[in-house]
């Protein structure tokens, strides 16, 4: 004959506080004080009588049904990246200040996570869904195959993807469309300056946003009948964007502009042509990509593509507090990048 | 027949961990083990277990697992800022690197949380400690009467002030001392150099670290027989930084150097003075304080105060990781700022 609390796992009745209670051999007591962590039993006890209510899958009712409920109001970001190309590049900054915007005002927090690869960024959202430790996750830096839409719709958990809005994404997409746009615009900006030698400063390569740009690069550069002077790549760090314009500005055919990936790469390329004897733009023109604050600032002002980070992170954040069940308005995004053309670029020589 | 599954599915009872170490052909421990992220299990296995899981719709009570595990392996990092200024002051960022550089290899996370107020701030750490949702705290921008550290000591929640050491704080401090030393070397430098007429633009008036270094500017010029060209308080963002370099620039005895309270709002100075027909440091000598990497590869290169952001950011986390129970080594600090002398700092003319 079964006992009462076997037949009730086999027939799949909810379980009781009592049955975990005769599972671990305590009081119903210890079981409240278990879930409480409060009492004074064993840490010994305490782990039995959980692990009877995990075997039994019992949890105190009330707490179940609160924490079923309950918001965490708090979103995930996790960054694929080194800790010290973070700070090196400040769209992140850009980024959690778009984001923070929104979840500020709403008493939501971000919960920033620095992960090595895609693996490590798979079990991170496993465990974060498991412990329930966040409401949603923005996810950064879109590759192709990328597994982490199927996997957080697995999970269950709400996700937006930065980047190109796109329909049959298994998560919806914020970003502006027409990636290419800005870079089209910039090599157009040049060639029309008289630009014939421009040269590209790319991040890295694996990135799928950094493989569009430098193939739109290539490709403008080709309807106009122009080869690249050159097209580098860097980890995005300060080092390698003042060693790529070095090996530049050191080419028998120096190129008469350069394009660079972020604003934050441009910006050192400025520093480095300067150094080398070189005015900006009458020796050479520089374009950034981000339009962050500072390209305003310096001198020369920036040209850069203004990819309205801070405005993505803005809509990203709506996105995910309307799934979270929030009652916010979207943000409209721009349909494409643009180019400011500020003080850095002019005729070429 | 139905499946004992099927029926608690369409029973609509609750799935137990049983039913889905069923489903997915394994025992409950591994069950156990895939969403603790523990055990030897394959990545195969974790992911049939957790599909298996997503189709029964259970997953462990939060309750359990968080008592199981104590640990959130999350923490609090609150700032005390216009989400704007975030944006604009790398400070955060470096600051972020620097905690981020010993939590990601740890499986750590940082809870970054916006907040307007110390009240707010107050509020913030008084939900996080009853939601169980951090290990600890890094505060920021200490305070006279701070109402934070008796806060969090009353709430059991671990913590580290941001500040210079100081003994009988009701929770460890972390940071450089002697925190004025880097101003009283700056103005010695500029003394030095022939420079009578030296001006400060300082952050917020309320922040302690800003007073201080106002503080200690003003003294040591006094020391000097001198008194300061102008003191100007901003909000640390670009564009207060510009308008008060310009208005230094236009007062009728203008000063030869001028002191910024961080990096950022000198690189913005710099931009102004040149964009005013300024040589740096010919005409007009600039310090910033942070040394942020990007004052290394600007033309000029920026003297400032190496203040070390990150690596106090990576004692921060060491220091609450140990209070957490994690075994890591203290990191040795300096005991001051120092000066950093590069090339926006010359002769007064």
């Amino acid at each position: 004959m079964n006992t009462p609390e076997a037949s009730r796992r086999d027939s799949g009745a909810r379980p009781t506080i009592k049955a975990v209670a005769a599972a671990a051999g305590v009081s119903t007591a210890a079981v409240s004080q278990a879930f409480n962590a409060k009492g004074r039993i064993s840490e010994a006890t305490r782990r039995r009588i959980l692990d009877a209510a995990a075997e039994l899958g019992w949890s105190p009712s009330a707490t179940a049904t609160a924490l079923r409920s309950a918001r965490t109001r708090t979103l995930a970001l996790v960054v694929r990246r080194p800790t010290d190309v973070l700070g090196a590049d400040p769209h992140f900054t850009e980024l959690i200040t778009g984001l923070e915007g929104e979840l500020a005002p709403r008493g939501y927090g971000l919960l920033l996570h620095l992960v090595a690869d895609v693996a490590e960024e798979s079990t991170l959202y496993e465990r974060l869904a498991a412990e329930g430790r966040v409401d949603g996750a923005v996810l950064t830096d879109a590759r192709a195959d990328d597994p982490r839409p199927p996997l957080l719709r697995g999970l269950g958990l709400p996700a937006v993807l930065l980047g190109a809005p796109h329909p049959d994404a298994p998560v919806p997409t914020v970003g502006l469309g027409n990636q290419g746009a800005g870079i089209h615009e910039a090599v157009d900006h040049l060639v029309e300056l008289g630009h014939r030698h421009i040269a590209y400063v790319s991040g890295p390569g694996e990135l799928l946003h950094t493989g569009l740009r430098r193939a739109v690069f290539e490709e403008t550069l080709l309807l106009k009948g122009l080869a690249p002077a050159a097209v580098l790549s860097t980890d995005f760090s300060e080092a390698a964007a003042v060693a790529a314009t070095e090996e530049l500005l050191g080419m028998a055919q120096r190129p008469t502009a350069v394009m660079y990936a972020n604003d934050s790469m441009a910006v050192c390329g400025i520093g480095a042509a300067q150094r080398a004897g070189l005015r900006v733009p009458d020796d050479l023109s520089v374009v950034g990509y981000d339009n962050l604050p500072i390209g305003h600032w310096l001198h020369p002002r920036l040209t850069t593509v203004d990819q309205q980070v801070q405005r993505v992170g803005a809509a990203a954040a709506r996105a995910l507090l309307a799934q979270c069940g929030e009652k916010v308005p979207p943000v409209a995004l721009d349909e494409r990048p643009r180019l400011v053309v500020r003080e850095s670029t002019g005729p070429a020589r």
